[in-house]
């Protein structure tokens, strides 16, 4: 697509498009999506037409499929987009926005869901960024931790998950705001990563001989704050090392999605009561109206160089599913993006 | 004793106590309780002796046991309790205390942990209603539902055990309040108790085909507010029955006291997060700088009526193993107490 379009809109898109062919049973596997295109119909009146440039492939997709969608529907998912036509007086041709508008390479949309890139976004600061750190998984961090967790200077903060694109910045987050900060991930390599962050420890969860010790020598004292990823048998370990009057902000729950039967792990119930202990779960858009002040704060944070981040960039819209299903193996060290 | 003990105090008390003989292994029997009879001293300046006339039993002092006492400990425990004698100008022999004098019919005290009754308590309220409605659980019942759940006027509240001494005070201020209250219980005779409080719903849990449907056409919206006093099974179900932001308060887990090896439940991340549930449990001793306002506010809705009571009263003191170990029969509604 060419600018020239918005005179010209006669002009057929077509759009690639991924698809849910099949609820996934257990781990999503290749064969659970189907490519297909689409013909976009011209624009009427408000609408503008939407040419993808990264897609974001997050873990939330996973447990949402299997509750929101059907077999046929495209798959739901955020995308940094810049606008090819427009029919919409408020956005212009050769911005770059913000869309929810799923798995698709092109897209109409009506603007009402769509978030302009920040007019201050520095030129050398990749826009897929908006995807990650300074973006919905930087907006879950920064709220998760400062608003539902009400972390205080001082305390210390368990995250799981850490190396991952929530994870990173929860942890950054809690250096910025005076904490020590313990990190757990699945590989050596972002063990090292977490360090080089600033993580005061971190350690391999797969590899420790007990969960338990290594979280009692990491934080001999406990935790004050667990930002929560992960749940599962790591929570269920994990409560028990909260100070009296710990907060867990329950953020995900990465090590249940792909379970074909709900599993167990031992009642919360006497930590619960006997740490005093408040468990909160959250979904990030409940905190959009303050959005704008939050992105404000994490790009200020990462234009300062205070906030680091990193991308695990696929290459090509046709591995979207490749990129979403290596979530759940772990390969992603920071955001995973997939650039079209 | 009598109150002319003041002035001689040569006079030899025996106190008879029920000491902890053996840690509880599963459900407590009356062999792990021993009967002792104990000397007191002569009281030094500053002291007082107190005779129990209510000696409360909880079921908190199981799982307490377990935490914090040996074999051979007296049983931990508040009764009102009358000064016989006082060397403590702050307290005058007749008066009437609550005091956390443990499982004893008489016992030495500096005054400090004393709670002298309300001056204003009214001839004909039984001053056992201290260790109840007046008391430890109806602070609980007031902290947990307004303070801790920060229940609201035309909210949905579900509370279990709730013949019992919190449960019945709790889904009572839910009323107060303005909210439709839906109690379960472990026997019809309860359940038609609860009714008989005002409680909206009311079942039998134990009898109900399924939990989760006896919930569900008690309160098809669901609910706002959760008062948990039983934990383990009943909380898995319920959990999935929260409305969204809705509070859990856990206050007790009277299912999972006896447990021999901890048991496991499905995890509780998934309707944490999708329903962005706040869970917190609590002790009610972490609010008693407040403990006096909410002590009037109950004796008052007790004086106009507002507040019912029920108590199961154990004559005498040899008793008490006994009156305890049915708090987990079931035996009790309203609060346990036992007549010495």
């Amino acid at each position: 697509m060419q600018a020239e379009s918005v005179l010209c809109n006669s002009r057929m898109v077509t759009a690639k498009v991924w698809a849910l062919k099949k609820h996934f049973d257990g781990f999503p596997k290749a064969s659970d999506f189907e490519l297909k295109t689409i013909e976009l119909p011209s624009l009427k009146d408000g609408q503008l037409l939407l040419e993808s440039v990264f897609l974001s492939v997050d873990p939330y997709m996973r447990p949402y499929s299997q509750r929101d969608m059907k077999e046929g529907d495209i798959m739901i998912g955020s995308q940094v987009a810049r606008i090819v036509e427009s029919k919409n007086p408020a956005f212009t041709v050769g911005a770059f926005v913000v869309a929810k508008g799923g798995w698709r390479t092109h897209f109409i949309s009506d603007g009402k869901e769509l978030l302009l890139l920040p007019s201050d976004w520095p030129e050398s600061l990749p826009k897929s960024v908006a995807l990650g750190t300074v973006g919905m998984p930087g907006l879950t961090a920064y709220f998760g931790l400062l608003e539902v967790c009400k972390m205080k200077p001082g305390e210390t903060v368990l995250v799981n998950a850490a190396a991952g694109a929530v994870g990173s910045v929860a942890g950054q987050i809690a250096k910025i705001g005076g904490c020590k900060v313990v990190g757990c991930a699945g590989s050596d390599d972002k063990v090292a990563y977490l360090k080089s962050l600033g993580f005061d420890e971190a350690f391999n969860y797969k590899t420790v001989a007990s969960l338990d010790e290594a979280l009692r020598k990491a934080s001999p004292d406990g935790y004050d704050c667990f930002f929560d990823n992960v749940g599962g048998e790591f929570s269920s370990v994990a409560i028990h090392q909260m100070k009296t009057f710990g907060r867990i902000v329950v953020c995900g729950a990465i090590s249940q999605y792909n379970n074909t039967v709900p599993q167990k792990g031992a009642f919360v119930q006497f930590p619960m009561i006997f740490k005093q202990l408040r468990m909160e779960g959250f979904l990030v858009s409940s905190w959009y109206n303050r959005r704008e002040e939050a992105l404000k704060a994490l790009l200020k944070w990462v234009v300062e160089g205070k906030l680091k981040f990193h991308e695990h960039v696929t290459e090509g819209f046709e591995n979207m599913p490749m990129a979403f299903i290596g979530l759940f193996k772990g390969e992603n060290l920071g955001k995973a993006v997939v650039k079209v």
